[in-house]
């Protein structure tokens, strides 16, 4: 893109490294910005860099928070012997948006994905094995795995299973079977196998 | 949604106020901040705010500019008696990018839309009648009305017409190569190219 002005060639280069977001987007967000007032703008520029300087993640469950410790591992209303492995941030706050679960989260940061160079290293698993480990900062009786149903998914749940087993742990997986709303015709046959084979006793 | 930090939720905020930028995305792009280091976020929220702070719209033609008068309108090698009126920035970019065109342009900062409360007090329409009248900063000979093919452009062409036509100025449009719906930003460059080259006396 030819660009008139250098100012605006680097704002629309930096804006382009954020994910999904081509030059055109990019361009389009900083003509947006340079129509609106200085102190909006500045608002934006300052939180964006809090981002880095204030936030940080919690030291138990390396969830973002504004604190050392995020308010779900220092409530006290939350059941501290469960602990939920979640692949990011933002599977908390789907799982959090359920309100199904009271129990503490532990966020690895990424799965296991030797394709994309992520090993185990890479990942909060060593602070995992030690929390159950060590009982701090509370006694763990189960991890519920709750990462994805890929392959990648799979291949670091397996691997924490090989962790986390000798240390007498119980270990327990999200359920599997039909989405609600979904109908048998247009349902994957992995899927399928699997809620015929894990039925449930039927709750008339 | 729920967010786990106020710090992470003013950033979220902001970004959605970005044009087509909804929460989820905003949440994606403040987390992927998140993971850079300190430099890059700091490089991306200093040149947001240098876009309010630094960045000019050039005297004459009103295009965005790093010094007061942009590069094409102090270029000695343009064609300084012909001025291409165009809706925004972007087109400025499109036109400059068919390497057709060698004369100035006027950047009106929008179209006459009275569905949005924009009338041509809003918008560079008497700073174009000036430039025409006073001949300053140069003598103008012909003024292209180059602004999209919808009812709006027709309406703001019709306008603008009444306004330079008792200047005693050569008015002309772009060639109808163009759908009639299309806006400049995303025409292909051949067709753009031929249609400013074969360009047609407006019949107002």
């Amino acid at each position: 893109m030819n660009l008139p002005s250098k100012i605006l060639e680097q704002a629309v280069e930096q804006l382009s490294t954020l994910p999904g977001v081509g030059k055109r987007s990019a361009l389009r967000y900083a003509l947006h910005l340079m129509k609106q007032d200085e102190l909006s703008v500045r608002d934006l520029s300052e939180s964006l860099l809090r981002l880095k300087t204030d936030l940080h993640h919690c030291r138990h469950c390396h969830n973002v928070s504004d604190t050392e410790i995020c308010p779900i591992c220092s409530s006290e209303k939350r059941q501290r012997d469960i602990v939920c492995v979640v692949e990011n941030v933002q599977d908390v706050m789907a799982l959090e948006n359920t309100q199904q679960y009271r129990g503490l989260y532990h966020v690895l940061g990424g799965i296991i994905s030797p394709i994309d160079g992520i090993g185990p290293a890479d990942l909060e698993i060593a602070s995992l094995v030690k929390r159950v480990e060590t009982g701090f900062p509370y006694p763990v009786n189960e991890v519920i795995l709750a990462l994805p149903t890929t392959m990648e998914g799979d291949t670091t749940n397996f691997y924490l299973s090989r962790q986390l087993r000798p240390l007498g742990v119980k270990l327990s997986t999200l359920a599997r079977g039909l989405a609600v709303g979904d109908s048998l015709e247009y349902a994957d046959e992995i899927t399928l196998g699997r809620s015929i084979v894990g039925r449930i006793p039927f709750e008339g």
